[in-house]
This record gives structure tokens, C-alpha cells and sequence, in this order.
């Protein structure tokens, strides 16, 4: 197949106020990069759309640098090697690596992984075998010490993480409490992942009225909230966190649109107080974390997952949003809560499909 | 030395709103009570005034019950066993134990320890061996991890734990800062407890500008924040937290008094979403610890911290209040940071001084 002599990006246009706008991202052609000794240039043909991607729209401090204005949107790919001059790397190796959002890319091949074709399907790399599925299992496990018997409670249920989270915590013995906003996806967090319960967000009025239902559904409170969502959610289940609880922290949904260093969060109550005085007077562990420095687990956490998954013990369900020029609105909808499983973009063909 | 037939006790009047007043608390003179088979009367000689008796002055949810109307405070007390049925305890022995704000009190003997006058003065066991002092050893030890080499900021760092817990810190090698209020205070924590640093909160105007002092005082940035007084210092810490850094979190005295589930609480801008987001993008273990559910380690805490007492590592001031009449003056002024070390009423003399 003929290489393209343009390809095409999606960079960031404004730094967003609040939420984003499609004005904020601008789709761009631009000609094709050439690899030179050492590198390869390889086709996306997954790119995964994850929360976190907000945080490097804004110039406050985070984890990792901002995404400068006029250069390309970030994210976790799967891609194709079509012209190698890069020892490790031959044409037709499928790859997981970080190209961002843009239909090729020239690495020199730091930070990528061959992927197994055979072992699952190649979307799964940037998804429940990818960074978000080890994101569930590290928080769970190295974070959340979950116990036979123990409930935990996880927020974004149907999403790439939660989902996970809580397949994970119910193939331990945990009960296991989702949140999700809409009938839908609760109905699938009980009926197709197995949660014992999934309470809607959007049909309860405010945290208090969550509070009751989250109440009735963990008779014996809850050991492990999993931190994904922030916002009302949280606010609902932190008085219900039993003396000793765990909360692995890894995201905060419902703040990332607020510019949470910003004035826009200042609005409301100052929780700070009563959360703090909670974390003392019933002992709990709040670990904030960044799954990137837990990539040591990567090998076992593949291990054990594609083998969970293999023995559909581990379900999961994919949002496809077809087109790269369609992932900045495909992103909007995902920060509402608009996806319904693990965001993806199909930016090219997936031949193994 | 005949037994009074009267006791004197200080109970709680009525439940403070905000800081407690006098008339929150009644001095009564009762009949002094008999013990019984299996029991043991002792006499009060110290009585620790701790921040924690706050919280069990309100009705709300805390981590102990919350002391009733009209009964006796609650509190750590060092005392002399005067007449006794029971087959442990002896006339004349030593005993730590909770005997609150009295006098005198009749014990089975559960959960009293019988104190070794000859090594080390007995008010010590209400203090730098006692409560306060292995909230300082197993916080900083067990849930802070201090690294030789690191920072450690503590505020109150004068009282009885944070004084403990950055002498402790400097004997493993760490850079301390302490944060205290008035420049006595802070001239003690320097000259004669070691700390590297001792900021004055109140000469501060605001969080912004103790900030600009800390991250003055701590270059590399602050690894172990032993949060034990909430508020302003809290506040002006949080952006110095290293990535990885550890907030072992044993209480709020700066809180204490906002009644921190009321209302008050309430005002200001809501800290809560720019807290969530620090510990998230900073890796931040917080931690909230009770120490009695660290009392295992006692025995070695007491070998510890007195062989550093008789090695001259460790010093400890003492801030004693004459008579237990004056208990709730001494009290209230130690919410307001008005005592100068450990905060002992001398209820009755100690025949070992």
C-alpha cells in the first residue's frame, strides 16, 4: 500500500474555559513525515479518548506538561509500522505507543510495545489490557487491598476504568456498588459486568438523595471507594466509608471541566473541612496515584487479565467513534458522560478485525 | 494519709458552639466513691489537657462517644492508687489511665498500665511517653516513612506531638521545619528542640505568605507533612508537597473549634476540588490514624523514645496549670495555642518531684 503524502492531526486551537468546545481543537493536514535511521512511521488505527486528556488542555501544574497550543492533542494509539528504518520494528508490526491524536506519526520507538495480535483484539491495548486496565488493577490491588467480603464502591462505572475496578474486586469475593449516570448503564453494570448494584447519578437530585440509595445498597458501608469522579458522587459516599477504608484517588471526572485550580471551583460549600476531619475519624487512606509509575506490573497485570478475559470472567464494551476529524467532539461527549464503554476513535482500518 | 470523704470533678455544662466558654463546664464537689471487690481508688496527680477533648465535647460522629451532658470530661490522668481490692494494683502504685477530669476515680483496672517511677518523671507518661508521644512516633514512623535526607514540615511544633515528632525526625536525618505560633516558640523549636526552621503562623497575614516563608525554609520541597493543626498551615503547605510526599493525619486543632461538620465549616472557597487534585496529580498519601489503634506498639515506642530521652535526643517541655478547678480555663486556652509545651493540670502533688 502506497504511503500518503499528507496525513492528518487534530492540535489544540484554545486552551478551554470550563468545557471544551470544538472551536478548541482544530483538524489539520499536513504533510506526511519521513522516518529517518532509527525511527518508523506507522497509521493509527485506535486512538483511545481518556478524561485525563482534559488536564493537558489547561496550563495549570499536573502530572504531566500541557499540551502547547497549535501542537497536537496527546493520546494512547494503536498503529501499524508501514516504513522502518528502526532495528526492532518491521513493517506490519502492530504497536502500542502514544502518537497522539493524529492519523501517522515517526517514533524512534521509546516507550512502544509490539503487541500480540493472537492474545486479543488490537483495541483492547489501549483499553482493558491498555491504561486503563491497569489503572484499575493497580488501584485496586496495590492501592485499594481489597478483602473476601469487603464492598467497594466505584464511580464512571461502565467506564474503561470502572468497569474493570469492579470485575476485578467481584472475581476477589467484594460486593460491588456502581455508579453510572443513566438507566442504561446501570442495567448493564448488573446485568453484564455482574455489580451487585449500580445506582444512577442522574436520577438522584443531590448527593444526599445518592447518599440514601448508596446506603441501602452497602449494608455493611463501604472499604474501598474507588476515586475516579469526584463531584457528587464522592460527596456521597464519603460518610459511608468504614473505619479503616481505602480510596485509591487516580481521576476526577466530574473536576477536570472545572479547572479545579481554578475560580470555578471555589463555588459551593468549602467541603474541605469535613472531608478531612472524615479521613481522621474513621482512619482512611486516600493514595493519590499516577499509573505510570506502577508500568513495572505491566507484564502481570496482562497475565492476569487477558486471562480473566479469556475465561469471561472480564467483560468489556468499546465506543466507537469513527473518524479522526470526529474525535474532538467524540471527547466533548465523553466529559459528559456521554460514551457508553471505552472511548475509541477508528482513525484507520483494523485488519485483524 | 486518711481518704477524703468529698472528690472534686470539672463536667461538661453544656455543648460549645465554636470555641468553649467557662460556663460550658461545672465544677462539683461529690461524695468520694468506694471501691469494690476487684477494684481499686485512686488519687488524680496530673491530668493531661489534650486538643482531641474538643471533639468529644460536640455530638457529632467521632471517632469516640461523645462525652454527656453533666458527666465528668474525659482525659489521660497519671495517678496513685490509695486504697485497692483489687489483686493487680497496690496502695501506692503508679498507674496511667483515663480518669478525666476528677480527683479521684474507682478503676477495675482495664487498660491501666502501672507506671515505672525510676524511669523517667511520672507526668511524662501523659506526655512525650505517653498518648501524645506515640501519636508523634507511630505517625511519623509508621505512616510518614521519613527518609534520611528529607523534609518534614509539622505545625503546633512545639506541643507535645509535634515537638516528638520533629525531634524524631531530625535523629533520622531529616530537614525539619517547624510551624508555630509567636517567635518564643519558634525560638524554642530551633535553639533548644533542633528544628532546622520554625515559621510564626501569626506573624504570617495569610497562607500566601507563610507559603512564600516555607518554601523559603524548605528548598527541596516538603516530603512528610504531619498534619496535626489544620487551617492556615495546612493551606500553605499543600502546593510544597513533593511528588510521593506523606500526610499522616492525626488531627486539626486549628478545626476544632469550627464545630468541622457544622456549619461554619462552610465558609471560604471551597478547597475541597483543588486538595482532591494536589493529591492526585502529587501521588499524596494522606492517612488518618487514631493511635489507640496503634497501641501494639507501646512497649517498644516507650523503649525508644526514653532511651533517646536519657541520651539528651529527645527534650519535652511542660506547660502545668495548678489544680483541677482550673482545668477548663487551662483548656481553653490550650485550643487557642496559648500553652507553651505539653499542657498538664497538677491536680494533687506528685510525690516523685
Amino acid at each position: 500500500m502506497a504511503i500518503p503524502t499528507e496525513m492528518q492531526r487534530v492540535v489544540l486551537a484554545a486552551r478551554p474555559q470550563g468545557e471544551p468546545k470544538l472551536s478548541d481543537f482544530r483538524v489539520e493536514t499536513v504533510p506526511m513525515p519521513k522516518p529517518g535511521e532509527g525511527e518508523f512511521l506507522a497509521r493509527t488505527i485506535w486512538l483511545s479518548l481518556d478524561p485525563y486528556m482534559r488536564g493537558r488542555m489547561d496550563e495549570s501544574k499536573s502530572y504531566a506538561a500541557a499540551v502547547e497550543i497549535d501542537a497536537p492533542m496527546e493520546g494512547g494509539t494503536v498503529c501499524e509500522v508501514i516504513e522502518s528504518k528502526h532495528p526492532d520494528f518491521k513493517v506490519g508490526d502492530f504497536v502500542n505507543d502514544r502518537f497522539g491524536w493524529q492519523s501517522h506519526a515517526v517514533s524512534k520507538g521509546e516507550g512502544v510495545r509490539i503487541l500480540d495480535p493472537s492474545l486479543a483484539p488490537l483495541s483492547t491495548a489501549v483499553g482493558v489490557l491498555g491504561m486503563p486496565g491497569i489503572t484499575a488493577y493497580v488501584g485496586l490491588n496495590t492501592h485499594g487491598k481489597p478483602q473476601k467480603g469487603e464492598t467497594l464502591v466505584v464511580g464512571a462505572a461502565t467506564g474503561a476504568v470502572g468497569s474493570l475496578v469492579g470485575q476485578l474486586a467481584k472475581a476477589q469475593g467484594l460486593r460491588v456498588v456502581g455508579v453510572a449516570g443513566g438507566k442504561d448503564k446501570c442495567d448493564y453494570a448488573v446485568n453484564e459486568l455482574g455489580f451487585d448494584a449500580c445506582l444512577d447519578h442522574r436520577a438522584a437530585t443531590d448527593a444526599s438523595a445518592l447518599r440514601k440509595e448508596l446506603a441501602a445498597a452497602c449494608p455493611d458501608g463501604v472499604d474501598i471507594y474507588f476515586e475516579n469522579v469526584g463531584g457528587k458522587t464522592f460527596e456521597a459516599v464519603l460518610p459511608l466509608i468504614n473505619v479503616h477504608g481505602r480510596i485509591p484517588l487516580c481521576g476526577m471526572i466530574a473536576l477536570y471541566n472545572q479547572g479545579a485550580l481554578g475560580a470555578a471551583a471555589a463555588d459551593g460549600p468549602n467541603m474541605f473541612p469535613k472531608v478531612w476531619r472524615t479521613l481522621l475519624v474513621n482512619r482512611i487512606n486516600v493514595r493519590g496515584f499516577i499509573i505510570t509509575d506502577h508500568y513495572d506490573q505491566f507484564p502481570q497485570f496482562v497475565k492476569d487479565v487477558s486471562g480473566l478475559i479469556r475465561d469471561d470472567k472480564v467483560v468489556y464494551k468499546e465506543s466507537i467513534t469513527e473518524g479522526l476529524e470526529n474525535a474532538p467532539q467524540a471527547f466533548i461527549d465523553l466529559l459528559r458522560g456521554g460514551n457508553f464503554g471505552k472511548q475509541l476513535v477508528a482513525v484507520s482500518p483494523d485488519p485483524t478485525r
